[in-house]
């Protein structure tokens, strides 16, 4: 089983046991998804650019980051399940298509337009 | 090879032909990430919230959805790598610290409450 | 002085006299922003979609929307200021401009759509 | 009238020339702000931090963030009036919420901690 898929059977399983499947809805899982970017969001938001990979290093900084990015994760993976998308076989058609869309010749080196994929 | 190690492999590869790892910086990634939130958001906006899911399941929005999701999923282990987070195994330890704060029996068919975590 | 106006003016006394604008920069406080937009989409994402209204006119959750749209609002008109925005004329000008782009009589009853400007 | 009832009158305008009002409701336009916040995001990911003042008072940057920043309003003010709120005292009340729970002497030059209120 890939990690895609253990994560969505744990999560399947945790709201089974708590009869919470109920409540999941694509535009209520979505929003559920920006709740947790929002906390992710916070911890980021005030460290200096500059010094940002090196404090997110230290503790207790980086066990709340990796806390966050599990959840959203975690909802990203229930939208997915959600909508009927593989997310694994998504993820990498999609960056295969960015590489078609961005020729490496013309994109060395040059900040990716804010218009096209930056995968 | 694990499917999040596959995504982080190939996403770190189109950055490296294309000389784009220098943009890369916690805070901007999350931006990318925010953005990428975004677009998904506006796919499902103003879907009937009853319909939804049905709605989501036909083409051509089904793969529009699918690519903002594998968008999204791609700065997400982005960020992951910038953070020096293993997202496969978090998302797992989240969901277990999920299940200890939310004891079956007090939670069932009770919806979170959005102070709570919600695998 | 207009209410926009009124509310930058206080929200920059009140980081004066902490000596927080050095912490001010176009990225970060984007990020605060971001985390408001998810404190404010937590106390929406489980309700129902057809009783939402309803719900949140009931205390203590219509408080607390409240207070989440005060702070999406007041990191709003902070990033307009780091910005050089005059947010309420830009506003202003955008929905004249989208409705330019959108013809009554060909938009008429027609759920927008995702790429178009649905001010 | 204010700016903010200005740009709620105006945007209530264009929606009711073109009958989309039945498209509001709290979730869809939470979703649609989200859209929005989003589309900010992009027009600042990957502008370097220390410069990303300068570089947004160019043109054409500076009119594309401006009209995102614009539509992020128009849909704050809209779901302000889907949920009964009124942003601007909402706003001014937050603002002095906050400058009471962060007392000046306590908390001056010290970067506000991700849980506590950043008006």
């Amino acid at each position: 089983m890939s990690d895609l898929e253990a994560i969505r059977e744990a999560a399947r399983q945790f709201r089974e046991e708590r009869d919470w499947e109920q409540f999941q809805d694509p535009k209520s899982v979505m929003l559920a998804l920006v709740g947790e970017v929002g906390e992710l969001a916070e911890l980021l938001q005030w460290l200096p650019a500059d010094k940002a990979r090196e404090l997110i290093a230290q503790e207790p900084l980086h066990t709340r980051v990796a806390e966050e990015m599990a959840d959203v994760l975690v909802y990203l993976v229930g939208l997915a399940e959600q909508c009927g998308v593989e997310l694994g076989p998504a993820a990498l058609n999609k960056i295969a298509k960015s590489s078609t869309k961005h020729p490496i010749e013309a994109s060395r080196g040059r900040a990716p337009d804010k218009s096209s994929d930056r995968a």
